[in-house]
């Protein structure tokens, strides 16, 4: 008779969850190619051939978790639920999906197109949306301002920071971790601002003004939530190693640094985690994509991570699928990893449930300034 | 009651497999030191001491999985298993082992000496043969010609490429994947080949050589193999990351690239199987070095890459245990990954012999043209 | 009916373990912050807010498996623990732990200040104590006597040796493996003693005399411990990956190598003992660290290392609650690996037994020489 005995389960599944990192979902319906395109995280390309989406880790979770909610059985055919969700309106499936979730609170990442905005995410879900600031997106904006750079930024910043809870770094997709992070010297940053907006201004990839960003993050003192590991392939994953970090986090000071999905690199973001007061870890994203796996990834990331530097996030975007399966996956996975260690009496059934809640919501409340949940 | 109760392992058991790479067996009797040395892949000293190869996952696998074979009991020891063996001829010792792989095709890098070839092989196993060129071989060989590299290269490539399904690639053992990886300057070529000529051509490790041979490997359009982590000591094997590969893989088009034994990169190298469409991945070799830990290798490539994507293979070189083995401890391995995740209600038990099959044979037919079998 | 029965867990219980790396345990009572760093592994900054050392894995551990042996229920609040803890004196809960580790011989690295000597510590712990010599800490000694620098480091290296039974080296806190490990020219090395004697002969980063120290312990024969991975902030954990020992390693000769700790490239520190015949591989410190997460941690570093190259070690400094958890969870882990593969039919239950009396103690006597325990 294993100790738990469905308390965990329904303990975890009852939770209300915030989730610190989320970008909107679709209002539009997709064709086919675009959904399928979706369930495809690292391919820029579309999807075609082998690719086949819907034989994958998510595309196999779909059909597991999302066809009930849209009235067919549990592994329903690929075909059936298409022609299902394509019958359905986008709103109608995104409140289905949203509400599912469980979530009490999104802080969202408005810095992707063509999806819902903050506010009607709040609508369609029925819960409170935040917003995070992405700071290669406010360079972008400060690039297309008069006068000199440095003032354009920061007043951009103190603009949007009255109602945002945190920042957002992209630099994984800039280039990457490795070499200097240091804060730039004010005239180097209005020197390369120059050269930048000189040369059009869009798509900010100088390493001098990425620097300059992150360091405008930092000194904010809101968290600092940083893209790790998992992404598309635009990014070199290899440079997305969070130990390339190590210098900046060293010099991090007392800023809270969230360290987002990470994977493969989840056992090296644990370790951040314990070497640094500062960091916080989690494996949205890759929960979802991992599908059955996502067990094992749970685990792995509360190997060297203290729990109270663990959150949850799904990281969702685009079809409303994702918002939930984020959630759904990530209780069971967390349910399957408490169940075992309370199984094998290395927990106490107490400790795995306040741990959960400290993941599923406690932390980012208290790190993001959030009410916590009655 | 689990769901699969039993038709998992049934129908994997069952399964007609394409090893997609695979090498020729021994046909002449090792003694015991040159045995035991086959059971070590990394070290290319002979083993010694405490290397005890016997004592090894992979030491316990062929007690246990080849020793019934054998008329031994399963666990038999060491010195039994040598000693039975060692009483078999070599021949007789492969047709046992070769047919009990269960293999309908084996595709064969014939680059190393010292095995049976494809034709032997066949003959052996009663199962087909097709062969990959080993394109840095076949560099060697065209250095070994006159007049200019560049026609001599592509003439023999023509006249392999008449009969191979595919081409390999061993960058890993020359110099690994960092660095340039672009189609150099058909002078730059002439003009190392001519360098390389003066200095005898023997053994491949020019990088300019290199890039232009992968790059011809990618023009022919078939399948290209690439060595991929685990294999011996003489590559670095922190320069084997597939996610070194990046570059090359943004800008190689619609050729299937086969990544092959990944260990311990398996993780990466799924996710460039869903980064592209061109990129599949096998976890061959690794399986039967990992033994009774073959299970949580297989259950990692399919974390990220997409279940199309994903292809059987042995790697078997030299005893013929290592053909049998790779087949045998992948059923076993597969199974419990299917078992599992079918057990804990996360895929059909459809779904898991549908992809069961996709691995074992049906990707690797489709991809490199052979019939399905029936 | 599980093929092990609880044969395995009794007989791993009762083994007889040489812990092959170990510091000394306080002697003096600590206050409560100084007991919850010493939980914190990675972390060279004084632990904060949610670093809450009491809620990670090793907490955990110590509430569940220390606090029966202190008289309270496993699981007692954190609290309860400490207060039990802060009233009894140190010697007396170092005689506690230490004696229920079960370890007959420690080999004590004795370069990190604070702590029990080895004389102390066999006191305490009813057995026999030998020891390492830390080769940074015997450079920084020879730096100070007058005289050449080589003729003053093999002095104190021939003294030393007398009674030690290896060598040790924190190269991964100097600088990390990357670069040329390569013994330096002995001109080299008196001039960068030198340089070193001028600068004030201080905690030794000079690359050239790391590498002088490195190889003059191997030139001793005796076993070299490298400190690979896991350890605090100090080291920039990614310089700390044992591939970047490949040159060192092929050029090594015949002197053992231990690689110590190796998270998280516990896999490739696997590698490396098959690679090598003179590598040898443990997980200390990371056993402890990951808690109820050792079993698979131990199943890791059993994928490719030969199970002869696999030694047992605790790390355990500071707390004697460390000695014994690095043996307590290490027996847990290894019982649950072990009768994981037995109930599979993987492995014998007979090879289980003895692989993990290899683990536990055989292998380490024959390396250090020590007697076998009848």
């Amino acid at each position: 008779m294993p100790a738990a005995d469905g308390r965990i389960e329904e303990h975890i599944a009852g939770l209300s969850l915030v989730d610190h990192h989320v970008h909107g979902c679709w209002t539009d319906a997709p064709d086919r190619a675009r959904f399928e395109n979706a369930l495809n995280e690292a391919n820029t390309a579309p999807v075609a051939g082998d690719d086949a989406p819907f034989d994958s880790q998510l595309g196999f979770a779909v059909r597991r978790w999302c066809a009930p909610l849209l009235g067919l059985d549990p592994h329903a055919p690929a075909d059936d639920y298409w022609q299902r969700r394509h019958g359905i309106a986008e709103p109608e499936l995104a409140r289905t999906f949203l509400r599912a979730a469980g979530v009490s609170d999104w802080i969202v990442d408005t810095g992707l197109p063509g999806v819902a905005d903050s506010a009607t995410l709040a609508a369609l879900s029925g819960s409170a949306t935040h917003e995070v600031v992405r700071l290669e997106a406010l360079a972008e904006d400060a690039a297309a301002r008069d006068g000199r750079y440095v003032a354009a930024f920061d007043e951009l910043l103190a603009d949007r920071a009255r109602t945002a809870v945190g920042t957002k770094t992209i630099l994984a997709y800039r280039g990457g971790f490795d070499g200097d992070l240091s804060d730039p010297d004010p005239r180097e940053v209005e020197e390369a601002a120059r050269r930048w907006r000189d040369a059009g201004g869009r798509r900010l990839t100088d390493r001098t003004l990425l620097r300059f960003g992150l360091h405008r993050g930092l000194r904010l003192g809101k968290p600092l939530q940083v893209h790790v590991g998992l992404g598309d392939r635009d990014a070199d994953l290899h440079r997305t190693n969070p130990l390339l970090l190590l210098d900046f986090l060293r010099d991090s000071g007392s800023t809270p640094v969230m360290l987002l999905h990470c994977y493969p690199f989840e056992r090296e973001a644990g370790y951040l985690a314990q070497a640094f007061s500062n960091v916080y870890v989690d494996v949205g994203l890759a929960v979802h994509h991992l599908g059955a796996r996502a067990p094992e990834l749970i685990a792995r990331i509360l190997e060297l991570a203290p729990f109270r530097k663990v959150l949850y996030s799904s990281d969702g975007f685009g079809p409303a699928e994702l918002h939930y399966l984020g959630a759904c996956l990530w209780r069971h996975a967390l349910a399957t990893t408490m169940r075992r260690v309370v199984d094998a009496d290395a927990w106490s059934l107490d400790d795995a449930l306040r741990v959960s809640e400290l993941i599923g919501f406690r932390t980012a409340c208290r790190v993001y300034g959030l009410p916590v949940p009655a």
